[in-house]
């Protein structure tokens, strides 16, 4: 069976075409720039591949209700042209197929869950740490939403008594992704994170951000394994790091056996970059078997 | 259908006769000792009230894993004659009935959502704040679990600049549990809280540790609407203080008209403390439609 992919981000998009099995046959990539000129594009791609459903996974805020007037659609994001765009509905009639739509990141806590490092678990989390932070949530095979979905990138911190920078997000003096995404790192140290020696005090406070919010995170959630992903992430020495304050802030209060064993409860995702694209392939299949249910 | 209702706290246990209208027809209430005295007097009150299934909303640790061995035991709990004793299976072998178990407040998230102040919203939390602080959260007509269970009474804060004390909590220097409940009141001030004066400064550090956690929650969890209960919430004061506090933190990120309506977004507790007994007599009804379907 051929499934379409959509990874729709602020500045690219992410098209392929995959089977049932995750396997990505062929893949693309073209700028975001307005609806009229992209979407367009997107539907030539898809048209003559034979492909069954779409699945997207969308930079947001998006509007996952299904009883909503508005479901499928961008709704109040800061990329203008956006705004309002019925990106799942027009993309679903003019190809013809049923579209899976949710996050962008919830389709890779879902690809992750599906054939990666969280594969077998009836709970996990996937955060991705990189121009943004964002987080998805899994739990007994769906994605949670609410009366939103999760915006856990904005989480609330404690600063760290040594760190003086203001942070980056326009709207919170102290949450997660104002203080320790890759902009926030590249604005209090003048270099990209990537320029940065291992033992840069940078990754000191890094992992101080990131295990707070993990903890906040294990206590609310209470996921069976936590999958850290994005560009900032690729320093794998934060891993150790974060897994050691996470242990420290929890101070002993949960004893789980998950928790006892830390370097398999916190790790990296394990489908190479590939976990989005692949969650929005099953996005595409579970709106399939949701359709033939109904 | 009568069904009953056991509400398993640390110092007092609540039993109850009800139906499935989650009206309750009687209820006594005996204080909690060891298993080996309470466990009896339990078994004893139910045995010939003809009920056709139990809901316990029990306190914790406890197991909620239907494939763990030790499903349905209070673990690793501070009332030290109650560790490892399997409360869900010695009372449903003794009555003969199918058994429903979780959290005393997941219970109390449980009550409200069926027939309070959440009823038809298809996710919502429940936190209460009172000797102790938790929470429990509905989604979609189930209760959540993970890895083990919501302990997000302990989500870390930030302190209020003001605030010197240290708090209550032995494992956290800064958490909402340790910050908030009633004995952190009692302990920093010196008197109870339905001493202190409605306008004590008390409240405005208490309005700002539960906002900042409610925060944390809306961020992560999404919920269409929150209940705040127990006994520190019964200062009915707090509730615009807080939400004005949970107002100014989100400070725009979030727009959805649920937060657009804050006095009916984060609302008391609707069943008269009775909450979470009531929600004890759904988790019978549940437990018996989950045996019918098997």
């Amino acid at each position: 069976m051929l499934l379409g992919a959509l990874e729709a981000g602020g500045t690219k998009m992410v098209l392929a075409i995959g089977n049932e099995n995750g396997e990505i046959l062929e893949q693309i990539s073209i700028p975001t720039e307005t609806p009229d000129i992209t979407l367009p594009k997107i539907i030539d791609y898809f048209k003559d591949k034979n492909i069954e459903a779409l699945g997207i996974g969308s930079f947001g805020p998006i509007d996952l209700d299904r009883s909503s007037k508005t479901y499928g659609y961008i709704t109040s994001t800061p990329k203008l042209p956006w705004i309002n765009c019925d990106i799942a509905g027009i993309l679903g009639k003019s190809l013809g197929i049923p579209v899976g739509f949710d996050t962008d990141v919830n389709g890779s806590a879902l690809g992750e869950a599906t054939w990666g490092s969280t594969k077998g678990l009836a709970s996990s989390i996937y955060i991705t740490i990189g121009t943004g932070v964002g987080v998805g949530v899994y739990q007994n095979g769906k994605l949670l939403h609410g009366m939103l979905h999760p915006e856990a990138g904005h989480v609330l911190l404690s600063r760290h008594p040594e760190d003086t920078f203001t942070g980056v997000c326009p709207y919170h003096a102290q949450c997660l992704e104002g203080l320790a995404s890759g902009p926030s790192i590249e604005k209090r140290w003048g270099k990209k994170a990537y320029e940065l020696g291992a033992d840069h005090k940078a990754w000191e406070f890094e992992a101080y951000y990131i295990a707070q919010a993990l903890v906040g995170y294990i206590l609310t959630l209470s996921p069976h394994r936590i999958v850290l992903g994005g560009g900032v992430m690729h320093q794998t020495q934060l891993f150790p790091m974060v897994r050691e304050q996470v242990t420290a802030l929890i101070n002993g209060y949960l004893k789980t056996p998950q928790l006892d064993d830390m370097d398999h409860y916190i790790v990296p995702a394990a489908l190479n970059d590939n976990q989005g694209i692949m969650g929005c392939i099953k996005l595409a299949l579970m709106e399939l078997e949701e359709n033939s249910r109904n």
